[in-house]
């Protein structure tokens, strides 16, 4: 089995992780591991095990590019695939894509967002691995997470039949997030998996199903992948990449390549999480003896004083105490602190709405 | 009536407020007022009807001569006393008595804690010039706190017959902190007030009674008194200043003088807090409609969302958000943050004595 080619995209802000995640330095740059390593290094450390350190791939925004090559200074300088203007995740699966192509037309290519949180390396790699078998064989492969319960904050992934290869599924439908009572429906049938945004692909049967389902896509990443590592790179990046079709790559090859029987998944059974809020990361990362999760860094100084099942954050630097509170979320940070309810802390992409609206954008 | 020489004893730390109130940087230099004026300049402003700018006087250590001085820029620098070292309330006030008393011999003295919360200025000078009469008639004059509830962090007075000036009374007994059971049964007999620590004298009597009770104070600190305005001040302080008795004047002078019929006291109705915990702070101050009481810095940017009961201390220059929460103190300083239930504000200075422990000083 050949290497993994493993790219990260990262973008996106997390307004539910404010006053930590500002558009300025989004979720993926930020120690919400449990460790000081920030989410995109702890998304790198856990592929260098498939693919070796050269060969990570990171898709990113201009606002967000030092940061990550300074985050990451491993991945070597050509692999960190700048985008111009932000064409949501088809464009940016499909430039790697294009690219890794240009390289290795067969080669085996894994996507996987820069911000989710998954604690143990070991299965995570072991899944992936039979993932890339899987797409070996033809299959546009996901890794779909067994559900624990019935989150109406992800989408599904309906299993059908099982193929030959492991314990790989074929994919029948995805799934967007549902209802309570339908998310309840999906666990008790046992057929269906979270929808972890993790693929694994051949490069070109991703690519034939992109020009397949999204031709004009399809031609303009092919141009700009041809031309990357050319001097007329830059000339036709900002030709192409404006007018490509801005669309996530669930919706434009995903979703009709599973129709047509051509994607597979394997089911992931290992801690996942999606980083959504302040709350679910408390879940995922370990607690203390009262409940109580300190996010990140180890090395602050932190007095929990009769407080129980409180998320802390401590990113300022100074002194963080509690006494005889409980389900908190407390985030400290140089310029901002936030006190939440942990139950309260999804509506907390609502001060970023607020501070827009008055002007403040300095804390956004 | 001639004009009060107001004297205020500036010294304490206020462990109960921490991480606002440091040792380095006690209550009173703080902005407990729901006004921009710190506490000690807040009691200075309310004595100034009754004194004159010129016949204020501080008494405080060495570790805070200069923040007072700053502080009080109006304040002649002669009548800051500097303590060379702290020797308890009778030293403190002792020796602006005698200081005042080389300068006019039967002046009426008046002393105010530098900490305590009077929000409404006019009835506090109403009940103190009504001390003032008492006081010139020979009376050691206390302005007692008609109490609203069977408090038990206060000393109480038992009052005994009036005094045929104004609603002047005998005070026949200083009470130390009574269980809540003593507490309630003060209350209902009718007879006692809240012992405020606000004492108002002719400096003839005052010195008189504390040589009568405390003859090596009187004597050490008439010495003092004498060299202050002459070339021998520092090496007669020096000499006379650490062998001074370490007393309080409630234990020194006003207990005693009670026994034999000397004191006298006239009940205050006015609002009025010692500042104990941020909890009480957040009492007296006024709150907006959801209960909420933002302390000080009416600059501060600080939303509450789904917020009530909550006192927020502002002090960092920093974005202070809450969302779903009630009942809370948050207190947020450049170098430490506290958050605790309101329930528990008393049971702050357990991380003074916690940070202590660890060697962590820089925060105590």
């Amino acid at each position: 089995m050949p290497s993994l080619y493993a790219v990260i995209p990262a973008g996106g802000s997390g307004t539910r992780l404010w006053p930590l995640s500002r558009a300025a330095h989004p979720k993926f740059l930020h120690q919400l591991t449990g460790t000081p390593r920030s989410l995109l290094q702890a998304t790198r450390d856990r592929l260098v095990p498939l693919s070796g350190p050269d060969r990570i791939f990171v898709v990113t925004g201009v606002a967000h590019a030092a940061a990550v090559a300074r985050q990451l200074p491993e991945v070597p300088e050509s692999n960190i695939l700048v985008e111009p203007s932000p064409r949501d995740s088809c464009a940016a699966i499909g430039l790697a894509a294009a690219i890794i192509a240009e390289r290795d037309p067969t080669g085996i290519m894994g996507s996987f967002a820069a911000d989710h949180l998954i604690p143990d390396v070991e299965p995570f790699v072991a899944v992936v691995r039979e993932a890339m078998e899987v797409a070996a064989e033809g299959y546009l492969t996901t890794v779909g997470i067994t559900p624990t319960h019935p989150e109406t904050g992800y989408g599904y992934l309906r299993c059908g039949a099982s193929l030959s290869i492991g314990s790989a599924k074929q994919v029948e439908e995805f799934k967007e997030k549902p209802t309570l009572d339908v998310a309840r429906s999906y666990l008790e049938s046992g057929r269906y998996l979270w929808n972890a945004g993790m693929f694994v692909w051949r490069v070109d049967v991703f690519l034939a199903e992109l020009e397949r389902q999204q031709p004009d896509l399809h031609a303009g990443l092919l141009k700009i992948a041809a031309a990357w590592h050319t001097p007329s790179r830059e000339e036709v990046l900002h030709r192409e990449w404006p007018s490509l079709p801005r669309i996530s790559v669930d919706y434009a090859v995903m979703e009709g390549a599973a129709a047509v029987g051509r994607v597979a998944t394997v089911p992931g059974t290992f801690r996942w999480n999606d980083v959504g809020d302040f709350h679910t990361v408390g879940m995922t990362l370990p607690a203390d003896d009262e409940g109580n999760v300190v996010v990140g860094d180890t090395e602050a100084q932190v007095l929990l004083r009769d407080t129980r099942d409180t998320v802390v954050v401590p990113r300022s630097g100074r002194l963080l105490a509690t006494l005889g509170v409980r389900d908190l979320v407390v985030v400290d940070t140089p310029d901002a602190l936030l006190v939440c309810a942990r139950e309260r802390a999804q509506e907390v992409k609502h001060f970023v709405d607020a501070l827009k609206e008055t002007g403040d954008t300095a804390y956004v």
